[in-house]
């Protein structure tokens, strides 16, 4: 299944809570209003807090979508979409992840995986465009593997993890190197409103039963930049979700994005950051592509 | 005027919003039940929503308050008091602005502020237990004086900055030395469960004329560990909320801890970390004092 957050173009925000249906866009709260399970009653529609009302099995809203009237859906076409969490608790990040990267940034190889943080106000959907807004002249893109959340985690075993997992998505963990570098802590660097593209759905497990095994890529202007697997992840999605949840509680929504693989601006020979017009794709296999324009200017 | 979330000693969670009136606690959705002024009932009573619906003008919350039967309230005896903001989006913490903590770390003077941040999972209230878990064997204090949101705040000049402030309240930034300085990033050193007290109450800022001329302190076992003023931070008050809203938009509830004054356990010698049975005692001047019991283990 596939949850995704949507407008309708003709209108403005909020984004409505959806679920994406061959190309189709059913909007939840409708699904809702006309289901009399209580499960579904007990549902959240509003994108802020449904990944904390979502039932264990939410295949029944699958079932629910089955017995609607496909007519009752938007095109994709009709519709613009959203960050697919707009209000994590937490937005997790896990720097040097990748072996290749690690290398052409310089860092040491990591004895335990490094945590940084994002906050909500850097997100933003597929199609927006990534805000500079004239803070940085270092904006660099990296592609990333998301993980959500579905259930509240505590002390999780690495065998267990998954059924903490929500589903995936695709993330570009943005990164203005210059604010990310001039203190020792890169937060500033990572969490510029409208920086932070998610989605551009997010597709839940059962569709992705070996989410370490998923070809990754991202383009800018349409030339490949950065090519890798998520098979090349040094702490494994298994053991992320472990190591962090030891240490504080993991909530429904909560997103964890798992690394970037070598190729970004930053390290390119000559470095190749972003600039005003370029256009960022990311694809990675069965989440689809995360597309976005960059205006680094204000 | 002074905020705090509480619930009876003789239930348990969740908090309810109250306001604190002469160590009588007012639970806020009475006092909005109670009221026909439509501005008060647009406020949320629940402490996860009240400070994103909370007016400009709170004033009206006082007027209230003193239309209201004073036998309606509880006796501080009666409440355990919670953190004073449950959910806030954002907790930006200030690393090294205190010139003599910088020393005492052997951290670089700071050129620009240094932000890291905690998620709500750490956050408890004064006469909660601080709780390590297990996971760390050199727990640390941090007195500091932190800053509460009260009004969407993006792009703020440093002459405007308190327009944007609703009060201050005393955290204790606690740190797990040990998982702080495993990787270079210190977040998953300074967010476990249950760490990171925030109290007693949010004292709103008419209260508090110059909020960087305030004696505070920091105390284990009744011994003066910290001792400093607000007037010695590297970086004002009005200086981070203008650098902060530079990069990402502030929100109300969002939290900035302001950074530390030297004389932690780190950095003593010789070293004097947290034990099980410690109570470790935090005052700011008009601030009231934050107790907490301090268990290390399991």
């Amino acid at each position: 299944m596939k949850f995704v957050t949507y407008r309708l173009k003709t209108e403005k925000e909020p984004y409505q809570m959806g679920v994406l249906n061959h190309a189709t866009v059913y909007d939840l709260a409708s699904l809702i209003n006309q289901s009399e399970d209580p499960v579904l009653q007990d549902l959240n529609s509003n994108p802020d807090h449904f990944y904390t009302t979502l039932p264990e099995d939410f295949t029944i809203i699958e079932a629910a979508l089955l017995a609607l009237d496909y007519r009752a859906g938007f095109s994709l076409n009709e519709v613009k979409l959203g960050p697919v969490v707009t209000a994590p608790q937490k937005i997790i990040c896990i720097g040097t992840n990748y072996k290749d990267h690690v290398l052409e940034m310089g860092h040491q190889m990591p004895e335990y995986p490094v945590l940084f943080s994002k906050f909500s106000n850097a997100l933003i959907g597929t199609e927006d465009v990534i805000e500079g807004r004239g803070k940085t002249d270092a904006l660099d893109y990296e592609v990333e593997l998301a993980v959500v959340i579905g259930k509240r985690a505590t002390e999780v075993s690495e065998r267990n993890a998954f059924d903490y997992v929500l589903g995936y998505t695709i993330a570009n963990d943005t990164s203005a190197r210059d604010l990310q570098k001039r203190t020792p802590q890169w937060l500033q660097g990572k969490s510029l409103d409208h920086s932070t593209p998610i989605g551009p759905y997010l597709v839940t497990k059962e569709e992705v039963p070996d989410p370490e095994n998923l070809k990754i890529q991202s383009f800018v202007n349409g030339e490949l930049r950065q090519t890798s697997n998520t098979n090349q992840l040094i702490f494994s999605i298994a053991h992320l979700i472990a190591f962090i949840s030891d240490l504080m509680t993991l909530e429904p929504g909560d997103i964890i994005l798992t690394g970037t693989p070598a190729g970004v601006g930053f390290a390119r020979d000559p470095q190749a950051l972003l600039s005003d017009g370029d256009t960022v794709s990311m694809t990675i296999e069965k989440l689809g592509t995360l597309n976005n324009e960059v205006k680094v200017s204000r």
